[in-house]
């Protein structure tokens, strides 16, 4: 019963200038969401900073020690704005050293394609000491596990695939469940309605997302839990009081 | 000249479950950082947290006097997971009111409409004690402004016009200009040739960002700085030692 009671969590550091600058739209947060609640682990909290060694060590200190779990997407490429895991070393106050096993990975990933171990593309199998490495199937150059720290890449399909070898691999506990209950209802009209519901069943959160479609007004009530059989039952109930109170229901939601 | 040498730097929260369990994909990040920029204003970091009342207030206190600006989006609606306007009112450690002119913008916005400003509706008039209004053109309930906080909506085309309606509003110093420099080259094979270009300029930084476009890989290299002149010199410079190295330039990027 222990086990089910701890709540696993991680943060996310997204390391990179070019998201703070607007070039670069973020879609590391929403994937690294969803892969994290697959593994029954909550996403509690995401920090965006600069390409900056201070301001990477900062976070990543302080986030490593508040959750079970930290991650990182950006900057372990090959350039001079890759900083990270430069940046790692420094907050865990250990060197940063060439892994064999990645220089390997290089050396075989680069071989065939008749391209040279660059001292620049070495660069990719620098990891802080101590470090393990992380499988990247996409392209060669691997990511990072530096205790409870994982090092992604920050090109989102590079990430999700280094996610998706990582699966099943991490403890966690049960993965939050949601349905969702959509309706054409001006959330203002079903603000009472929805909080009585929530009210009612324990361990339910229900999320109101306002939505128009064709002209018309409505909401997506998303309503989670970690137990299936609650939400199930309280989305049952709110499908009755909204149908109730004669409003069109969009089934699972838009 | 001490003007030109201030950086306005600005901070924001992004608050909602629904993007910390990867249901929405967050938008307001990339075009708050837009606006920022246009404004001469910088985003120096950004946090994305749950609707939780002490998390929120965590990261509005600090952010708050650690940057000239902060903005927060979402979590300012009509039902009970709205919770910013309590939270910040909190952490200010002043109480809710209702504003008369927000509550009168609720009434003249639902009256013609035939609706009625029911308590739910009636929520999206509450501010911290002391807050001023900020425009909403889009849809009815305002915006916040509690001292240097700017509390906006979390969908973002009501937020973009909030947003709109503060442009040149706020004091700023000069935009970023920023440079994109495209070629099929390798990052890993110039990156020595970045880090030179870049060094020699002083205030200078240059991004590298890989694309792949029809099975051929290449970067776009972002230099970005406050003089618009030292970009152009240092985008010149990268153009032409990409040219002489044989690399084929991809007009202003992918």
């Amino acid at each position: 019963m222990q086990d089910q009671a701890k709540r696993w969590t991680a943060a996310l550091v997204v390391i990179g200038d070019e998201i703070l600058s607007g070039r670069t739209q973020d879609k590391n947060v929403a994937q690294v969401a969803t892969w994290l609640n697959d593994q029954g682990i909550r996403l509690a909290e995401v920090r965006i900073v600069p390409d900056d060694e201070q301001r990477i060590g900062e976070a990543v200190n302080l986030l490593r020690s508040n959750h079970d779990y930290l991650f990182t997407t950006g900057g372990i490429g090959p350039t001079h704005d890759d900083i990270t895991v430069d940046s790692i070393a420094a907050a865990f106050g250990v060197p940063v050293i060439v892994h064999p096993e990645a220089r390997r990975i290089l050396e075989d990933y680069y071989r065939p394609r008749n391209l040279e171990l660059t001292e620049a593309r070495l660069r990719m199998a620098r990891v802080p000491g101590g470090a393990e490495l992380l499988p990247n199937p996409t392209s060669g150059a691997p990511g990072v596990k530096m205790g409870n720290v994982y090092i992604l890449a920050g090109i989102p399909h590079v990430a999700a695939s280094m996610l998706e070898a990582l699966s099943g691999k991490l403890e966690g506990g049960r993965p939050i469940v949601s349905v969702t209950v959509g309706a054409y209802a001006a959330e203002s009209d079903v603000a009472d309605l929805l909080r009585e519901t929530e009210a009612a069943h324990a361990g339910v959160t229900i999320g109101s997302y306002p939505f128009a479609k064709d002209g018309r007004f409505g909401a997506n009530f998303v309503v989670r839990s970690e137990d299936e059989v609650v939400a199930e039952r309280c989305a049952g109930q709110l499908r009755g009081r909204l149908a109730e109170a004669g409003y069109e229901a969009v089934d699972g939601g838009i």
